[in-house]
This record gives C-alpha cells, structure tokens and sequence, in this order.
C-alpha cells in the first residue's frame, strides 16, 4: 500500500505522488546500474525534469551517487550514471538472539553484506537481561565496523526465537524461557524485533528469488521449529503477528508432551533436541547419514515423516508452491527431503497436477541474521521520503 | 490495491485519481445515507466542485439515485440527498452448486437479499452438465426476478465445493466426483468460479462484521469440509487460489483412508457422512442432542475434538482470533464449540493472553450464496469506474 493512498480513503494528494516517484526511480536503479537520467526517464514514463528533481533529492539524502559516464543508449552525450549509495549511503544492522548463538550482520543499500559475527554458546541458563548486554555488544561492534566503511546505520532489526508484539516486548520465547521481555530499547536507535523465521523467510525471498513472485514456506529448524509463510513475495504475518508456530500444531493428538503444555507437537519429533542424539552435533549427524548409518538415517527418516506430514497440512490449507528448508535442517535437507516429499504427494490435494518443491535455503542458517539487516535495508527502499526527511540537513 | 497505481512502479495518473475518488464518494454514501454532495464533500476532503462531477456521474450511470432532501446539516438549504440505487442499478447474482443443494441469490448494491431460491436433491449420481444446466435454470430464473424489480444483473459467481482455476474449470470437486470440469460459460454474462468455503467466508465477512477489521477462520461443514481464510478484511486465497482444504489436513496420520487417497484425513473424522448417521439429517442430530441422547452426543464430541486439534494447528500457524462455523456447523455449534475450545485453549501458544472466539456463521448456511453475489456487488463497489464505462451510451 502506497503511503498516503488508503483504501478507508482519503483522496490522493501532492505529497504521495512524490513519494511514490522517489520509490519508483530508487528502485528502477536499483534493478540495474548505472543508469542516467534518460534512462530513468524513459523506463518509467516520468518527465526528464521531474526525474532529475528526484535524483537531486536522493543524490543529496545519499541514496544515490553519481559514477563516471553511463554506456552510451540512444543519441546525444552520455549522461552521468547513477547507482545504489553503497559507499557512504544507510546500512541495515541485523541482530538474531538464539538458544545456542548470538550473531550479527550489516547490508549497504545494494545489499552487501559489509560486516558479520557469530558468537556461540548456550544462553538457556542466562537472564534475559545477559543476553540483551551481549546482543548490544555485538550490535555496538557492527556498528563501529559500519561507520569505518563510511556507512551510517539507519535501523536495527533482532530475529528472537519466539512471539513479539509490536511494542518490541518478546512475550514468549519457550526455549529459551523468556516471557514478556521488554526488547525494545536494549541498543541505540530505531530498533525492530521480530520473530526470526519471519526474517529468516524474508531474508530468503530475497536472497536470488525474484522479489514479488515467489510463494513459499519457509520452516526453520532450530531448538524450536518455526515457520515464515511468504505468499507472492510478502511476509504474511497473521492477524496479530504471531503466525508461523508450526513447531506446535499436533503430529499426533497423543503423542508426548512438549514443553508448551500440549501433546504431540511438531518439536516433539523433529526438533534439534529430538533429532540430534545427546551432546551430538548437526554435522555428526550429517557425517553419519553420509555414511549410512542406520541409526542416523532413522532418527532422519523419522522426523521427515513428521515434518512432511505437518507441510503436507500447511500446503493443503495455504497453498504454498515451494518449501524452504533452513536452520539445522538446510543441511540435513539431502536426507529429509525424501521424506518430506513423500507425504505431500500423498497428502495434498492438489499435489498431482501442481508439484511441490522442496529445497534448502540459499542463505543455510545464516537466513535469518541475513534477514534481519535486509528488512532495515528494504524498507529504506520503500519509503525512501522517510529516509531523506531524516537527513535533510533543514529538518530540526 | 488501487487500479492504475502498482508497486511494481508505474506512476501516477490522472485516470486513477478519478477511479479512487469516484471509490471513496461511492464507499461514503454506502456508509451512511442520504447525504448531500455538501455531506461529502466535508466528509472526504474533496471539494465541491470535484464532487458534484463525480456525483453527476454515478447518477447517470446508475449506482447513485437522488432522494427528498438531505436532512440539513449546518448553514444553507438541505441539499438534495444521495442513497446508493437499489432501484435500478446493478445487483450480483450468486448461485451454489453443492453435493446435496443448488441454491440461486440477488443482492441489490445496498446488499438487501431481493430473491432466494434454494433447490434440494443429491447431485452425486449426475453428470456435470446436468447439474450445470440445471444451476443454469435457477439462475434465469433469478435474472428474471431481478429485472421484474427493474434490477440489472452485473455479473454472476458460482460456489462450488472444490479447487478452481482463474480460467473458471473445476480442476477437483471430490464429493462430487468433478475433475476438470469446465464451467466458464454456463450461464450468460461476466462469470466467476470460486471455492464455497471462500465465498461464504467472503458473505460472512460483510455480514456485521466491520469491514477491514476481521480475521478469522470460516470452517464450512458439507460433505466436504472447506475453509476460508479472512485477514485484515481480506480473503487470503494462498498462492494459486487453492488455499482452504481443511478437510484433508491430517487429524491422525495412521487413521482411516479418506476418498483423496491419503490415511487420517479431518473430512473422516468430522465431515457429514462421519457426523450423521446414516439417512438422518442435522436436524435430527441437534434433536437428539438437545435431548440428551448420549450417542449423538458422543458423535458431536468426537468430531469437535478432531475439529479442534486441526483448527488449533491452523491458530498456531495463522494466527486468527475468530473461527466461524459454517454450513452443517452452525446449527450444531452449540455442542461443538465447547470440544473446539478445549484444544485450542490446550494447543495454541498465545491462547494464554489472546483469546480465540469461536462462533456460529451469521448467515446460517446461506453464507456462500449470499457471499457469491456480495461478490459481485463489492466489485462494484471496488470499481465503479469499470461499471460506468459499461454502461455509458456513448461506449460502443
């Protein structure tokens, strides 16, 4: 939805126009550089005036620079070629709190990664207030690593493992034990906290997949399971922004108990601690599977019947075209995959006309980090007004 | 997303100024009526210049009609009033094809009921033509009454219970033993195929509730069970339409084989055939049920339990706050919700501090006809412009 333009209605005014053209010619650059003015002009219908209005807006927010003559198209003089401002234009800084890492990451506005770190260990026993101290820590340090690149960070986004509310306040993460933590001002500056397969999922649409066709779901394994459910390429959140807790809808009503109450959830089945024997690593049991053992290849199999089962539902009542297999589970997809695409050829409706892929993510478990960075980054390209009001060296 | 202005990025023109601001005249009159063009002009920011030529447009092309005068508001002589035109304007005819129904529908554009005709009968011994020419009848029958009472039939929409294609074939309808039927052009003028399970949750939607404000889960009980998926106002159709199939999403995977060829399947547990026993009607059910029967009470018990255990999944993985019961559901609600909301309070993770309400559909079993020509008369709504240019004299 265009800012300013709402289906409730109010009419459409001046001041959305520009708002939407500065979106437009950011992203036409965006999609290929360096391009000149003339070619702007001419890709989206807009006047050369208007667009060289534009341009000079974002040249001087620094969305944009000016690069040495574009290749010549058509007749007259080459104009100067314009890119994406990756040299000492925004960044986005992501951050991800999980049960055994913390890690971060920072994106230029073309979408580079310029800095990452990933710190492990198992942060069950510690408060959440030891968590945020670290997370700030490393959030500081990327930080400092951005602005000796010349970038300047325009927002922080954190993938948790768990329940946000909009107010940033995590009110449930189950396996590290948090409940109603207040995650809204634990580093500096404009600051997002999200669910981290909702940034995982996002960070995949938009790693190598075109943006705005892609349907998928993307399933997280971790700890936990959970789900981001991408549909012709935007998040869907929910209602209240708490979809995506595949790791507890029900295998078996019957089935053992899980740490949220219930019985027979997902997690029970295909979680890291169901799936990796005691002390065990994903890449043990990895190595194992390579070389069939069949201990390894059951506790495998077992979890893809689970995991294929609960997909096979989602598909059914969404209708997602393409799952996504990430965390622990993108390296173990050589072995779940089978699984998993046995179930949902038995179980989906609609499976025999209309095929399902199922692939590991591009960006492994790196996604979400990857993905947190880039929704700072990616809104700086859709409301690109914003990002100038800030900067515009008048504004008090 | 409003015509003429894409996010894919084509920019603004003058032509989807006037499309929007016709919308928001048209959405505002439909909101309280009658109002002045002075009323309007206050309420949308618009002046009363632009008014009156948008006003004198949905005039004369039929989808506003002028009344005695306004009552007065503020200084000057009341205005003449607007009122949307049930009179002689558009209406939306909707028609249900279903396993043991037909059923035909007119709403005018102010969404009265203006003719109903619902036509009994187990439709599983006939072939698709006969059933589709039969449906065929019931609809001239209700253009004939439509146009008696000087309405013109904008379009028409068909339920069906099954998976359709945007090109209108029924590429699955299992109950009815329907595979790639295509029904585009069985009726005359614009033609829309759609899911029943949609289309109710759609009539559902626009009944009470206000619009742009709902989530939910509407779960039609038929032979079949279909659900449609409203978020923020809007029906989520997944990614090719196909979303809804509650009924093959697995309540117990090792359970008994289902017509679609997969084992444990909801539609075993609590579809029609598994819920009535066999030559009784829901009727008969809640009779028994109100008098205590404890078989019909365990019948009702078992298939609220499977019902929540699926519908819980779906929580956990959308993130509704609502469920509606639909079709056979909602004269029986009374003794399944309480069995839905044991499995929803146990198995869904926010259930804790975000209550989910389940609730008998509005419009009964009504719900997808009525939907399916609320269909057509929203478009209207949506569109104005499109109708208008359809009906200009001077549009050869």
């Amino acid at each position: 939805m265009i800012s300013g333009i709402s289906a409730a209605g109010t009419p459409v005014r001046q001041a959305s126009l520009r708002q939407h053209n500065l979106r437009l010619v950011l992203a036409q650059i965006a999609l290929s550089s360096p391009q000149s003015r003339a070619d702007v002009a001419a890709a989206t219908g807009l006047t050369r005036a208007t667009v060289s209005t534009l341009v000079d807006d974002l040249v001087s927010g620094r969305l944009l620079r000016e690069v040495s003559p574009a290749p010549r198209s058509g007749a007259g003089r080459p104009g100067v070629g314009l890119v994406l401002n990756d040299a000492d234009g925004p960044a986005g800084l992501g951050l991800e709190i999980n049960v055994d890492y913390l890690a971060a990451c920072v994106l230029d506005l073309a979408g580079a990664v310029r800095h990452r770190e990933i710190q492990p260990g198992d942060r069950r026993g510690d408060s959440p207030a030891r968590v945020l101290a670290a997370a700030a820590t490393l959030a500081e340090r990327a930080r400092l690593a951005a602005e000796d690149q010349g970038l300047t960070i325009a927002g922080t986004a954190v993938a948790v493992p768990g329940l946000v509310s909009p107010d940033g306040t995590i009110r449930l993460a189950p396996n590290l034990g948090w409940r109603d933590v207040d995650a809204s001002g634990f580093t500096p500056g404009p600051l997002t906290v999200e669910n981290e397969a909702n940034l995982a999922a996002i960070g995949e649409l938009h790693h190598g997949s075109p943006a705005g066709s892609a349907s998928f779901l993307y399933v997280s394994g971790e700890i936990g399971i959970g789900a981001g459910i991408v549909l012709h390429g935007s998040l869907f959140r929910g209602a209240r922004g708490w979809s995506g807790e595949l790791g507890h809808v029900a295998v078996d009503p019957d089935g053992p108990a899980c740490r949220c109450g219930a019985h027979g959830c997902l997690e029970q089945y295909a979680g890291q601690e169901a799936l990796l024997p005691p002390g065990s690593t994903v890449g043990d049991l990895a190595a194992r599977a390579s070389s069939g053992d069949a201990a390894a290849l059951d506790r495998l199999s077992a979890a893809a019947s689970a995991l294929g089962v609960t997909i096979a539902g989602v598909i059914n009542l969404l209708d997602v075209d393409t799952v996504v297999l990430g965390g622990i589970y993108a390296p173990l997809a050589p072995w779940l995959s089978p699984g998993i695409e046995a179930q949902i050829a038995s179980r989906v409706l609609t499976a025999g006309w209309s095929p399902v892929h199922v692939r590991p993510a591009g960006l492994g478990s790196d996604a979400a980090v990857v993905g947190a960075a880039g929704a700072i980054i990616r809104a700086v390209h859709e409301e690109p007004a914003a990002w100038l009001v800030e900067t515009s060296p008048g504004t008090p």
